[in-house]
């Protein structure tokens, strides 16, 4: 019968591409505003104009479709016309983590292949002795807040500089036809930070970034106003938008038509000064960033006013959700990764939920959350079994969503692990409540596989540091001929305790296992006392090297 | 470049199929509750077990793929289960307009051929002599919450019947393992009441419905928590599940979860009695359900307690929206149509508005409203020009969404009219604001063409009307050879007023014209008293017939 539903010739198929995000703001908030820290205000309306200028900039560049135009700069109204502006004109953005090692800065580069690069003067530094001649890079925009001129910067390719972005889109017409095109055409690429390796390429199309925004938007827009987006909410992103679309929520605010503020380099004052006067009622952010932000505010002796915030890139513990609502911040926390666009959960709110203490309050507020609509999340065995939802059983998260990388560039084999079984790997390991929320317990990486069980090093780790005397502690696992694996205890004492003994915090596990906290086999098999723990560049503790360090303890 | 983006083997493409939208429910909404009236309660994982049952009885009927599932039925739990398995099927689900004539409901089922009819014991007698043995349906399935059997209602087409509802779905296994297919699937089809004319079919793909509600789920979300959508709203419909989709929330408020509530057939008593006792927080209606619903409080002395209630369907006018305000009813106004499938615009609230009277306040709410994201709304002159956004300038609104029926069914000339320029025309004159706002000011068949400009019949209608001594007026438009087309004013005096004459009449007209409400060639030809004015069956001006009537009036 499908056959007899035949659409007229002239309808319109609506193709999903991020164009079609603009349709309501060029319509209602023409006169809202956007504001890039102390340095510019605009209207969408100009904002609208900006990108028809930058795309006639871009269209001078003689590039091919699919091109790769890298950008690097903080939070900025640049960047915001680089997230619409580059992939409306059929190119890819490359958002480039400039927080990585300068190496592995250089490697996306080299690796993803811009033919453009916008740069931020001020990293200048970092790409001055750039290989330009053996790279894809042909065209450089300088970026410029500081009156910092781009010559002799480059040497012999500063003729590869085509000028600074605000004189090139002043001299460029606003009038540009955005065309329709394929919405499986790739909009955007990053690359994971890559701890274990080089990092890898994830990369989004316009398909997936609307279906991002449009769930993200409906999300955060069920959630009661008091956690949630309402029209005539401020939006600022104190995520980084070269870190997996600062959440996608430029693209969000931009569809709604929020007031937007970007606060370029990330400075306590500044970041506390814009909250103030633009009003900002929303934004999200890692752990430190909120801690910075508290500790401005007490400087000042002001508090938030219910400014909501997002949580995500690490745990929100319970003293600093504590500190953050005591400060009036109404935190909570959102779950994803550079493989999920990033959106995958949000904490839970409801206008009618029942009464409950500040305790539990703190406690759903750094819960993983229960999935966002479109999600199907699962909690997966070694076996690929889908475990039940009891609050108890840990497994693999593994995820379907509309918005999910569906591989990563170039690296095929990554790409196939990945998506092992048809449902994307997250590495997290996790439990699900009956209702639907889910508490990540581990990465996957630092479970201990012992006799067909997981042993979650996470949860060891907080037990043994129960005891007075630890210091710092790390459990993971080490190869065992009878069980495959068996966790050890590298464990650091308080300076004042030299005399506490492997024994009395063996103790603590075992009262552990009797209190039906753990099994029976979680108690390691063998507790270290050492000096010191080897810590990453960021200061977690590396696993991988203390595997390796101690992987003489074979067959304990 | 594009092409170096592979995907992995094994990575989920995630089709935009309507069983998506139970992902989230699926986790974390298990213990929600669906209610029925008085007649039946149930959770919303009885709900996916009995959509699994009610898809195995359809899968047991040897239908093929695209096969219609005709749906005569009142708002019920049902309704609900049709809504999901018949088009998770991979059937087309038809949701049969009970209030049109027996004639038109006979024809929509001729002219949609569906294999399966599931036909409520109350609409028996209209469907009694149906004369099965030349139509499409096979199957018939009864639907009864009155105890009434089937037995005798069929004569010798009894055979035909599967049987009821409830006994069918008891007998299957809730284990149906829905299948994932071409996202651009038609999953729904219904008609326009063909007012002027056979009722017209429309349709609509998976695709198109999964993005309306997402879009509807996110426009409803960030309205502020006093009139849009929360988790932890109570969702009861009070415009019919076979119109329009029931502004497709039955699918949004499944996608979040909400506690949803099916009043049967619309009578004043059970809609409070279910209001009050399920706590419904959202519904929404024409503005003849909202004045009896009013009435039906004011008998009880009771409030609404905020309810919110969006209205569509036919204007909602000051007065109206007044008195729901003053019954704490959170009234708005939202625009679409059957061909919309059906959410284009809603009334404009915002968390930060400037303060505003309480006529101001009215007048937003009774707005067409602004168009919600993804739509691309527009105001075109006869010529097919966008229109500036001027708050004055009328036209037709024309649109383009992700969820518009792309013709009508086995209809192409009407399917080709409805796209022309592809953009999809409304038929409605209207203007924009600045910020927006639409305001529909005519129907387009209503509208006056003279030389070349564009004349609101309702203009005129109100302006005669404010005379003291008019009962009831109406405006059309009379071929002429000069203009084209001439207002004709057919006018009803009040019984005391007989000796008005046209002039008087005609003065107030010519008023208008001195004090700028009208152009000068706003006056009418010609003004005829007239005893009574022709209306159609739901007492509207029938300017059909009164065209016709006055068509001797060309040349006036």
């Amino acid at each position: 019968m499908s056959n007899h539903y035949s659409s007229a010739p002239s309808a319109y198929a609506y193709p999903l591409i991020i164009k079609q995000l603009l349709n309501r703001a060029k319509t209602v908030s023409t006169e809202q505003e956007i504001v890039y820290a102390d340095k510019k205000r605009m209207t969408y309306a100009d904002f609208f104009q900006r990108i028809g200028q930058f795309a006639n900039v871009l269209a001078g560049l003689n590039l091919d479709k699919g091109d790769v135009v890298a950008v690097m700069d903080w939070d900025s109204h640049r960047y915001l016309e680089s997230y619409f502006a580059v992939p409306m004109s059929e190119y890819v953005i490359q958002t480039v983590n400039i927080r990585l090692s300068p190496e592995k800065v250089l490697y996306t580069i080299n690796h993803a292949k811009p033919k453009v690069l916008m740069v931020n003067s001020e990293f200048a530094p970092l790409v001055k002795d750039y290989q330009f001649e053996n790279s894809s890079i042909e065209h450089i925009i300088w970026l410029d807040d500081n009156g910092v001129s781009y010559e002799g910067v480059f040497g012999h390719n500063e003729n590869r500089v085509i000028g600074e972005y605000e004189a090139l889109l002043a001299a460029a017409s606003p009038e540009f036809e955005f065309p329709d095109f394929d919405e499986n055409t790739i909009a955007s690429t990053f690359y994971t930070s890559g701890t274990t390796g080089d990092p890898k390429g994830v990369f989004f199309t316009h398909r997936q970034l609307v279906l991002h925004t449009l769930t993200e938007a409906a999300s955060l827009g069920v959630l009661p106003q008091k956690q949630g987006v309402s029209f005539g909410d401020v939006y600022m992103p104190m995520t980084p938008m070269f870190h997996v679309h600062a959440w996608g929520f430029p693209f969000t605010a931009t569809m709604i038509g929020l007031k937007q503020v970007y606060p370029g380099r990330y400075a306590p004052d500044t970041l506390m000064d814009l909250i103030i006067n633009e009003k900002v009622s929303i934004t999200h952010c890692v752990p430190t960033i909120l801690q910075m932000v508290i500790g401005e505010a007490q400087k000042r002796g002001v508090g938030f006013d219910g400014l909501k915030m997002i949580i995500g890139g690490s745990r929100l513990t319970e003293g600093v959700a504590k500190a953050a609502l005591e400060s009036d911040i109404e935190v909570y926390t959102g779950y994803g990764m550079s493989e999920t666009a990033p959106l995958i959960s949000l904490s839970s709110f409801s206008i009618n939920e029942p009464e409950m203490t500040l305790e539990q309050d703190i406690e759903r507020r750094c819960m993983t959350g229960n999935p966002v609509m479109m999600v199907d999340a699962q909690i997966w065995d070694q076996e690929q079994n889908s475990l039940p939802h009891d609050g108890e059983q840990t497994g693999e998260l593994v995820l379907r969503a509309p918005w999910l990388t569906q591989s990563y560039f170039k690296n095929d084999d990554a790409g196939r692990e990945l998506w092992q079984g048809g449902y994307m790997h997250t590495e997290d390991i996790a439990y699900m409540t009956a209702s639907g929320t889910i508490k990540i317990t581990d990465r996957l990486k630092d479970v201990i596989k012992s006799g067909g069980e997981w042993i979650s090093s996470l949860q060891i780790e907080t037990i043994l540091s129960l005891h007075p005397s630890v210091a710092d502690v790390a459990v993971i696992g080490v190869r065992d001929e009878q069980w495959g694996e068996r966790p050890l205890a590298a464990i650091v004492l308080k300076p004042h305790c030299k005399d506490t003994t492997v024994e009395d915090i063996k103790a603590v596990a075992e009262q552990a296992v009797e209190k039906g906290m753990i099994p029976k086999y979680g108690v390691p098999s063998k507790f270290l006392l050492v000096d010191d723990l080897p810590k990453t560049s960021v200061g977690k503790h590396d696993k991988k090297v203390m595997r390796e360090l101690y992987a003489d303890q074979t067959g304990i």
